[in-house]
Formats: structure tokens, C-alpha cells, sequence
């Protein structure tokens, strides 16, 4: 895969590409993480790739021509590079507040792809055109406001770098699955079995694994109803453990009435 | 504003801590952004900082100890610094898929705080009594599977220092306004009023003060209908408004159902 990232500020990005998980898939050769500082597509004198909005108001708008002229350099690259091969169209991906919530479905569809390319946008609004007539994708990573699509840009290539086959190992693996059946994970404890008086519970010292199963699976359910019930509606549980925790919500409200 | 990040890749911190608006808020004094590696409070010959988990099953889990020990470190030469002083108790905040899902008005929550700690696992769990006995919060960012805490860590820290007084310009300000009402933003345009045949609407070139506000609201309220109507529960609108949307709404309906 190849990961083209445009933005005004490249320095930003280098302890992050080159660290963990991630700069180990780029030494590897599974990943290409690139970036691209737009203000050199800038066709003015003063490399001004922001200008004042039609129709007033605060705020700088980013133009159309740096940021068209960006991609569309890193397309006709790539397009020589494949010499003239068939390639799947990369998927140009705008990271802004207005865009689509990301969420691990996305991740899991985008690591399907050969190319993406993220456009960050900093603290401006972006050109509508650009919206319009270049980008594939809008992405937000949530309901928050940052300072620029930067870290957002950062957060989606770490979600889908990971799941890129030979990125992570087994062990870290298998830590994922924990999350793949819709609900929070259960709690983990690791030596020593006491730590200034806090014990590990005595369920995951029995040495029992139904035992441990049942305990882990009922703290999952526990801990996903107090903190995010509305998972629950997804999530895949059988007939008896509906019930319990049917019983478990009543129980709650009712200690709160009383 | 003191914020401490506790995390096994400082070296990832370097680029976005010293860039850009953190990077000025830094060195404008308003915020010290720092990082502290809690393999240095490993108190084994190894360094190790996780170990297997209680009970079976895959993964690594970090260890209470350096975690204890690079929070209460920090703590203690915090009271030395403040030399005796009433000073309030630092928010010390694990970033965890289990966390409450961080949102603009935890940001603006943490912005009054004068201490934050960070605490940032990679790909392991953490020891529960860690969540039992050290933490006051635990946030994540979104429904997506990360490879460890720190781009969350970066993401409240971004969300959080550019709401600290001075830091942003009056320029920039003026664009996070256009969240505030709950609602998706309008579209932007600046020059060229006409690039590669696609022309910026009449509306805001009209110099219709009135006519350019209203064209804007209708734009964000159809955005947002568009792309995220559970938005529009929560969002101030005048009664002209929710009729005008429902009938928007309705037409909608009919032309997917025909």
C-alpha cells in the first residue's frame, strides 16, 4: 500500500511515520508513507494557498489549485511508476469535521485499497470544488475540534496500516479479536497477584478455564452495559445472557430509585 | 497548563508537540507539553513493563508498577514545584477503547484544569488496577482500533490547547464559532470565481448581506440532513426551520421510494 499524505506541515508527521508499529511496516516494505507539502503546488508569488471567502465572514478558505494541483501530481507519478498498467483509482480522502464518522468498517475497507491520499486541511475551511470535484472520501474521527486535519490523517493511517497483513504480529493480534465481538473488553490483571493490598480477582488465579471464561465474558457484558449500553443492541449474545442482563439493568434502576 | 504524556514512544511526541498551534502555545509559555517514558519506573532488571496475563489467552498486559510509578513521580515533583501550595488534583487520563467517548464538551471540561496526565498503552491491556486506583478518567476517541494511546493522548491535547486563552488567533477562532450552533458547516469558496468551468454560487457573490446568510444556514441545514440528521435533534432551529426540513425530508423519502 501507499499512503500520500498532503499537508502544510510534513514535520509534524516524521516521529509518528518512523515509530512502532507504523515506521516497522514502512522498513518493511508493506507500507509507503509519503508526505507532500502543498504550498509547492501554490501558483502565486507570495505561495498563498489560503484567501478570504466569498461572501465574508472570519476564517481563511483553502484554494482549489494548490491542492488539485498536489493530487494530481502524485496521480500522473503513480501512473508513471505503474507504467501504463491498469491500476485501481486511489481513494482521495478529505479529513474534515463534515465527513463521515470513521469507524473500524472503514478501516477494514480502505486497507483493501493499493493507494490513498489525504488532503489536511489547517484550521481553514477547504474550497467547496475541492469537495466536489476531487476528493472520493470525507472523513472525521470524531464530534471534536482540532486544529487541523493533520492528527486526523495520522489516526486512519494507524487504524488501517494495522490491519495490512504481516504489520502485526500474533500476540498483538489476538488482543484485536477481543474487540471484534461489538463489545468492551474485559478486565486484564498480570503479576504481581497482590499490589499494595489489591488483589487479582480469585477467578483468574483457579486455573479453571470455564471458569475464567465465565467470568471474563460476564465482565464484558457488565462493563459494556455501564459504560456503553448502546452497544449492546448489536452486539451478538445468546438468550441467557439477554436476560441477565435485562435483570442487571432492572436491579440498577432500581437501586438508583431507591 | 502542565501536560505530562506517560508513554513508551516519546520520540513519536516531537513533530506535533513542536509544530504548528501546540508548538506556539509551547512557546508562548501558555502550555508545557512534556513526555516521559515509564520504562525508566520498571523496577526489574529487564525493564520490562508488561507481562502475561492472569487467567490465559493472548496479548500482553502492562504492569501496574511503572505506571504507578511515572504518575506518582510526576505528582511528586509537582508538589515540590508549587512548594507547599494548594494546588488542584492533576486529571490523570488513560486512553482506552473502554474509555467515555471524548466529545468538544470533555474538551472544553479538561481546558479549565491546570494539570493533565496522560497515560498511554501500546497494543497491550492495561492491569486493571491501574483503571481502580490511579486514573480519574478514561476517554476514546472513536469506535476504531488504534496501535496504542498516543495519537488519542495527541488528539485531547490538540482539542484541548487550542481552547486555552491566547492561543488561537481571532481568526481562527471565528471558524470553530461555526460549529458551535450544532451543525455541519456551509460550503466555502474563494478565488478564482471560476476554476476549470466550476463557478462559485450567485448567492455569495451577491453582496446581499441577508441573501449570503440565509443561502449559508439553508446550506448547513441541508449538510446536515444530508449527512448527519441525528445532529438535528440536538441543534438550535427556529420553527420555520423544522418545517422547512421536514418538508425537505419528506421529498426526499418520496423520490427514493419512486
Amino acid at each position: 500500500m501507499r499512503i500520500d499524505v498532503l499537508t502544510l506541515f510534513p514535520e509534524m508527521f516524521a516521529g509518528v511515520f518512523g515509530s512502532s508499529i507504523l515506521g516497522k511496516a514502512h522498513d518493511k516494505g508493506i507500507v509507503s508513507l509519503n508526505t507532500l507539502n502543498f504550498r509547492d503546488f501554490a501558483n502565486n508569488k507570495h505561495n498563498t494557498v489560503d484567501d478570504m471567502p466569498y461572501g465574508g465572514g472570519g476564517g481563511m478558505v483553502l484554494k482549489a489549485e494548490p491542492i488539485f494541483g498536489a493530487v494530481e501530481h502524485v496521480l500522473e507519478r503513480q501512473r508513471r511508476a505503474e507504467d501504463g498498467e491498469e491500476a485501481r483509482k486511489p481513494r482521495v480522502i478529505l479529513m474534515c469535521p463534515q465527513g463521515r464518522p470513521f469507524t473500524q468498517e472503514i478501516a477494514r475497507e480502505l486497507s483493501e485499497e493499493s493507494h490513498l491520499i489525504f488532503i489536511c486541511g489547517h484550521y481553514e475551511g477547504y474550497d467547496e470544488r475541492i469537495r466536489e470535484h476531487l476528493v472520493t472520501d470525507e472523513l472525521s474521527v470524531g464530534d471534536y475540534v482540532l486544529t487541523g486535519g493533520e492528527l486526523p490523517a495520522m489516526v486512519v493511517t494507524d487504524a488501517v496500516v494495522r490491519l495490512l497483513p504481516g504489520v502485526l504480529g500474533n500476540e498483538q493480534s489476538a488482543v484485536t479479536d477481543s474487540f471484534s465481538d461489538g463489545l468492551l473488553e474485559y478486565p486484564h490483571y498480570t503479576r504481581p497477584a497482590e499490589f499494595r493490598g489489591w488483589k487479582v480477582p480469585d477467578a483468574l488465579l483457579s486455573g479453571h478455564h470455564a471458569e475464567i471464561e465465565k467470568w471474563r465474558r460476564r465482565q464484558s457484558l457488565e462493563r459494556t452495559l455501564a459504560r456503553r449500553p448502546e452497544l449492546l443492541d448489536r452486539a451478538e449474545l445468546t438468550k441467557e445472557e439477554r436476560i441477565w442482563l435485562d435483570s442487571l439493568h432492572a436491579q440498577r434502576e432500581n437501586s438508583a430509585e431507591n
